[in-house]
């Protein structure tokens, strides 16, 4: 049974906002502090209660026993080796989407062991604290990354904290972990990218376009509606990944594009076919 | 108000069954006739009481007032034509997902005007009669396609069916149509078939790689668990808008793959706030 703690959230936006509703209704934290860079983010999360106080960051880690990191990834990179750098015995963790880089920043940091990387599978295509959900991340996924290079007091909690939520974790290794997701997460917001672009391209010569657009077109689309700036350092820092599930699915859209070309209803049904297997994946 | 109609139904899967559904609901039909290939699912549409009776064709023809056809677009093509060489003074239906191949099958048809041609903008991943559901259609588009060849009485009928069951009815032309629909709903499946056979690829080396996939995932993925029997006659008689779509998906997704290959963070933000304005579409 974890104690409450005095949770310091640095980027109080979706992300950010999400767990601190989970820490305060899991009664895993005891004080939640807040850092902002955006005045307009502090003002919505006070008004929404997400958190007790804002603090400049040094106040805030000073004042806490767990600082929790919910930031883009670029901003992740620059910022924790200074937070590292503050940190006595307070317990570290961060919420990005990949993991390599900023494990990499403070491989060397003699308080590396205060580090714990994270990464809840949950999100959605909202952004700011006016976009946190109560009851978020349960019955998802986290991923823990090189979990052997976190002291064992500080993993416990971690863990513990997830488990309290409702989270299962599974532990890999930030190399693995950057693959894995390229190809379950980041391609899936660059296909909506895409596909948002292709329609809202044609709608400059087919205005009425949209007029007819149903479920299947929504479901496929929606995640266009992401935040740009958590989404392009994603793209940048998991770069080879990305290209290589990139390059993997062009070729595949080629196979239906050729197939069509030659009216070749044989090579589409065993394309289709195959894609038909993923019911065994999700039902 | 329509008066109730003896309503032959040729094909009852998921959409002709979901249809059954509906017309009895809202009092639409008096008998309602299904005509089916598979015994397998006549069977089970009787055991689900989709329809009240299967008959062969030639009879459930004759024996109804109104014959819809909720079948493969490639059969659709086949059949009309044969089923307008017996109807005599019937309405004649279908609800198929390309419409320029089945209007041109009739266009010289002595009884052409007893047809209309729709699409119901609705579906689901799923097929047969045992995906058929109550409340189907509602509060989605419908669009008929070249009105003016219908007779006036055929035409109205069908109006106010869709109108009862809660559709909103758009017209169209049948080319306009498919270049439509080639853009918010066949591309959409396309790419989600594409995209799991991307990730069922690398599953092949990474078997652990579904683990950790989250709604995002699912919400890009889902189409591709839709019916081959369906898609393979609607890809292809679809064909040239279809090509223009995936050559422009394909051109953007290569555009993401540029910016990313190039470390351009400017070109990748601008790309996707263009994508963020779907936010004008679906909200």
């Amino acid at each position: 049974m974890n104690k409450r703690k005095r949770i310091a959230i640095i980027g109080v936006g979706l992300i950010g906002g999400s767990m601190a509703l989970q820490l305060h209704e899991k009664k895993l934290s005891s004080r939640l502090i807040g850092v902002e860079a955006s005045r307009e983010h502090a003002e919505q999360a006070l008004e929404y209660e997400l958190v007790d106080e804002f603090l400049p960051l040094d106040e805030a880690i000073t004042a806490a026993e767990v600082v929790l990191l919910a930031i883009p990834v670029n901003k992740m990179a620059q910022l924790l080796p200074q937070i590292m750098d503050k940190v006595t015995d307070q317990i570290v963790m961060d919420m990005g989407s990949t993991k390599s880089l900023v494990i990499e920043a403070i491989k060397d940091h003699p308080k590396r062991g205060r580090f714990v990387a994270t990464h809840p599978m949950w999100g959605t295509e909202y952004s700011g604290p006016k976009s946190a959900i109560r009851g978020a991340f349960e019955g998802k996924a986290v991923i823990i990354c090189n979990a052997a290079e976190s002291d064992p007091d500080a993993l416990e909690w971690v863990k513990n904290m997830y488990a309290k939520i409702g989270m299962r974790v599974v532990e890999m290794e930030a190399k693995a972990h950057d693959l894995h997701v390229a190809y379950v997460s980041h391609i899936s917001h660059i296909t909506s990218f895409a596909l948002a672009n292709t329609v809202l391209e044609k709608e400059k010569v087919e205005s009425a376009i949209f007029e007819i657009a149903s479920a299947g077109f929504e479901s496929t689309v929606r995640l266009a509606k992401s935040n740009p700036d958590m989404w392009v350092p994603i793209f940048l820092q998991n770069k080879d990944n990305i290209i290589d599930v990139l390059t993997e699915h062009i070729d595949q859209l080629t196979k239906f594009k050729e197939s069509i070309q030659s009216d070749d209803p044989g090579r589409l049904q065993s394309l289709i076919t195959d894609a038909n297997k993923i019911k065994r994946i999700i039902r």
